[in-house]
């Protein structure tokens, strides 16, 4: 009864916009002890019919780009200029949960995160990418419960943390140096193809001429390469913080993608893909996770590695007698 | 006690070079009885360590590129002019095993079918993708074994079909066409940021100033991708089946990948990630397998995955749900 009154609880106070109680219901979904991961799958649950309505927007780009000046900058805009509420994720498995993390965070945003239309929620710390994706994801759902209606999401690149906010996001947002060569610093590859979009950053004062000559040679290049299953081109703008230029511009390319999108059926394809690439995901991180942690496993598992690296033996004979501990 | 005979004469017939025996191998690995699988598997185990002495050379591009042209032309040249053993396997995961396939690979490939120093094998059926490519992986190891030192795997382009080739070759070329739009049609995205070399085809005549055009264009639109964590700058070549042309021109390029991925080590690491990618790959499959197959699982699952693309409950909660049925 006291677990019902509670989920109650989160589920009204949520719906009601209540950012003291979304916090703790984030930290919930966070949890790794059992009783609170089933709450949290409770209130989810719960809450599922209320999500779905924001724009999902995903953002990545080097180190130095400027991507929390560019956040900072952009959600202030879509506050103040188009009437939104603004909540900023972050996908980082590297992060550790620390009072500096969570300061950290707050304070590369400060105009932002003192807004009261925005919502700026710390990476969550995590063993492994799986499990930080997930929360991030669930956090998502539970910003959209309580009344966000832009989402963006801001990875770090590390490992496959691209991957994972694509699979999570409606449009995916590169930021990019003008200036070749360093421009790619950091990027892997596979990232350029997955964008929807690209934004050359700093593109200001002296910097400004070779901001447009990227441009065009972007523009070109994108141009041959393969066209996207939704039809779109991703569209090169540039932008600059400093001048506060090109925010509205980038709103209106995320706009036009959305109008084509959800006329041609795409918007919603993806989004259900989406549920059901996490739906599986979620069996697929439950089974490996039993399986890696099985006592047995864990003793052969090492050597066995070692031995298929090397091709002493081979990575099926291997599986096949790891199977047959399990 | 039988068992045991035969395996020693799978492996010596083999290593002897004996390409009945390697084709009777190939098929032993296609089988999907649990015996066979058994010897299959004793059979490439015992073979590991003759393995491993090849060039992996995968290749992709759009139907109608001259996919098979070029494979019969590239073949041919390797054998003849580079005293090489070549091996051609296919990954085609929508191929149905038939008197007509197994003739189709042989005959659009006729010069190089009749070529003693030449084994082509045509694209193992199967359910999954999982299984043909893990099929195609181990009839690359007894090709290997059987003294083959060129091994190209053909993709068609379905599905996932070139993430698989990528994760068990050395290099990987793509084939395009001249020609904006109508040379990408048929190429996925992500394909091309994977490619170590991309050939130009039908290079001749007419075409050979829009190519030349074509090749200028892919050269600067690689420079502004992200680089490759080995180092290497994907060229791009001219070829013409025609002509007779470009094919030393890409097999330098495959030279001088292997001589500075060798050097720096990224190669012998690569291939070592390759195999536990592929342990692992195994091991996930049979997990999930075992799972997708319980009989719970079969009858709950489609409408859990309903509800879950329709936002009707959350992909976690019901991963719990059915985890808790397995």
């Amino acid at each position: 009864m006291v677990k019902r009154f509670y989920v109650d609880q989160y589920v009204d106070r949520i719906l009601a916009g209540d950012r003291v109680v979304l916090s703790r219901a984030i930290t919930l979904v966070e949890s790794t002890l059992p009783a609170d991961q089933d709450l949290a799958q409770e209130v989810i649950n719960r809450l599922i019919p209320h999500t779905g309505n924001s724009v999902r927007v995903g953002i990545t780009g080097s180190p130095g780009v400027g991507k929390s000046t560019f956040i900072e900058s952009f959600g202030n805009y879509l506050i103040q200029e188009q009437s939104k509420k603004v909540a900023v994720l972050a996908i980082d498995p590297t992060s550790q949960r620390s009072g500096g993390s969570i300061l950290g965070d707050k304070t590369r945003m400060a105009t932002l995160a003192t807004n009261p239309a925005a919502y700026i929620r710390p990476s969550p710390a995590g063993k492994s990418l799986g499990g930080v994706a997930r929360n991030t994801r669930e956090a998502l759902l539970l910003c959209e419960a309580a009344g966000f209606n832009v989402i963006i999401i801001e990875t770090v690149g590390v490992g496959q943390s691209e991957t994972a906010v694509h699979s999570m996001v409606d449009f995916f947002l590169l930021l990019l140096l003008a200036g070749a060569g360093d421009a790619l610093q950091g990027i892997k590859k596979g990232i350029m193809e997955m964008a929807d979009g690209l934004a050359i950053t700093k593109a200001d004062g002296d910097n400004h001429q070779k901001a447009e000559q990227a441009r065009a040679e972007y523009k070109h290049a994108l141009h041959l390469f393969p066209p996207a299953p939704s039809g779109w081109l991703p569209p090169v703008a540039l932008c600059s913080a400093l001048e506060n230029t090109g925010l509205a511009v980038i709103w209106q390319m995320v706009q036009e993608y959305l109008t084509l999108t959800q006329k041609s059926g795409f918007f919603t394809r993806k989004r259900q893909e989406q549920n059901l690439h996490w739906l599986h995901q979620a069996i697929r991180y439950a089974l490996e996770d039993r399986f890696f942690s099985h006592k047995l496993i864990r003793e052969k598992l090492p050597d066995l590695e070692k031995a298929v690296a090397e091709s002493k033996t081979s990575p099926f004979k291997a599986a096949t007698d790891l199977l047959k501990l399990f």
